[in-house]
């Protein structure tokens, strides 16, 4: 663990500038699509300026990585670049006894492709560390997941670990959560979906935000766990995460939804100016 | 609504007993599986003494159903004497403009083969009554349901019903939930169920319990809405029903739970000595 790394519980927050490492990129961290479109090409390749910010984050993210660690593996296109680096780690012999829980079919895919032994939460129900991207960041490092439709894995996994890095580039850090006018996601059952729909939209801890079906083109979009997407998009942030997230819950039919509080232990951001790290 | 009933949030329960209606059974009354394979068979049939008391116990709760209501319509045996009842007196003219709620893909089948008008919640958010049987009946009319695998959609009904009947034979009474020493049933995903399965076998709220997966021959038992169910089986009746609802739906994963806690308003109970009523 890196010796900056405060107690677990600490509220204060520690903010890091960190250098800009190397943007040189070999196949181990390609993104996840990238990687499997190009497996076993070894050449280095050019990553766009937003994908070096993402490899920045999750290889600073990755140092919080020891051997003998249990690990929890997130999803998208930032986590799939510390799935790569582990991999890659693992392969060099710099890291060893390693087992991962993945959070998504995609996650499982490429964690077997680049070499890391698997588990199930059942076989590993306590993980040290997790490592996963974000939707958005509030400053008190509560964070919105779920655009990629995982949320629900991510939450299992990461509830089940110690430590929760998440790795962000900085167009993701927001002052409230909604703020980025982007979606915020509920997972709810089929079964009458638009009525919870019209109840997301009517409930006064979601004042100001519309509801809207996720779309996989002229279908509604299903998650792994074979339900819909209610995508909730805000005009103005959140002003209660914590009772939005109590409200949501409790509607009968919502399996999940995006607000991860209180979760977050450390975030890595990685922006123009070099590798941010903040501790809860 | 009958004389009878109390103001909705009365405290105090009521009991009375009415005389054994009559056993009498047309094809209109028999229980979804037996009219299905019946259907246009008019001619009376006899029923087992259980079934008996099952259709005495649904007739005496559509006597709560008046012209112009919003229903919503549950699932298993006993629910189905109720809709067919509910088909019979439209038929009459003794009832009229009626819409109603299924409950699962087998009460839509059975609600449009006797000619009842069906809605979404989308349609109908707010319902003036739902009609349902229970698996087991506590002395504070709290009840367990889902033994027939629809809770899910059943609570959601029966949350946006102002009133909610229920409809049992004596067997389901028990002194606490969990009493029967038969299934109190959970709704998980299907990702890492046994791992939920475990989480469940331990919390305290449910000490005594013993966890099982539900199957369907040499495969998971799979919900309408493509989750597993986890049987609880208790030693003893749960010490704690709130608490222990409140710990179960906590567990990320868990998608609902068969405690229907301070929802019903009304039990209507069949049994060797007539059908009693009791009152929230």
């Amino acid at each position: 663990m890196p010796a900056f790394a405060p107690a677990r519980g600490s509220s204060a927050l520690t903010t890091l500038l960190l250098r800009p490492q190397s943007a040189r990129c070999t196949i181990h961290c390609l993104p996840r699509r990238q990687a499997g479109r190009r497996a076993g090409v070894m050449a280095p390749m050019a990553l766009s300026k937003q994908d070096e910010l993402k490899q920045q984050a999750a290889w600073r993210a990755v140092e919080y990585v020891k051997s003998g660690m249990k690990l929890g593996l997130g999803t998208g296109s930032t986590a799939a670049f510390a799935v790569d680096r582990i991999g890659d780690l693992l392969k060099k012999g710099e890291l060893s006894d390693i087992v991962a829980v993945p959070t998504s079919i995609a996650t499982r895919e490429q964690a077997e492709s680049v070499g890391i032994p698997l588990a199930t939460l059942k076989e590993q129900p306590s993980l040290d560390l997790v490592i996963d991207g974000a939707d958005e960041v509030d400053p008190k490092l509560d964070v919105v997941k779920g655009r990629g439709g995982a949320l629900l894995r991510e939450k299992m996994v990461e509830l089940a670990s110690t430590k929760f890095v998440c790795i962000v580039d900085e167009s993701k850090l927001v002052d409230g959560l909604g703020g980025s006018k982007d979606a915020m996601p509920v997972e709810v059952v089929q079964f009458c979906w638009d009525y919870n729909l019209e109840r997301l939209q009517h409930l006064p801890e979601l004042e100001g935000s519309v509801a809207k079906l996720r779309m996989a083109g002229d279908k509604p979009y299903v998650t792994d766990n074979s339900n819909y997407i209610v995508d909730l998009y805000f005009e103005t942030p959140i002003k209660d995460a914590p009772a939005a997230a109590k409200a949501i819950s409790e509607l009968c039919g919502v399996v999940e939804h995006g607000l991860f509080l209180d979760m977050v232990d450390v975030v890595v951001i990685a922006g123009k100016n070099g590798v941010e790290v903040k501790e809860r």
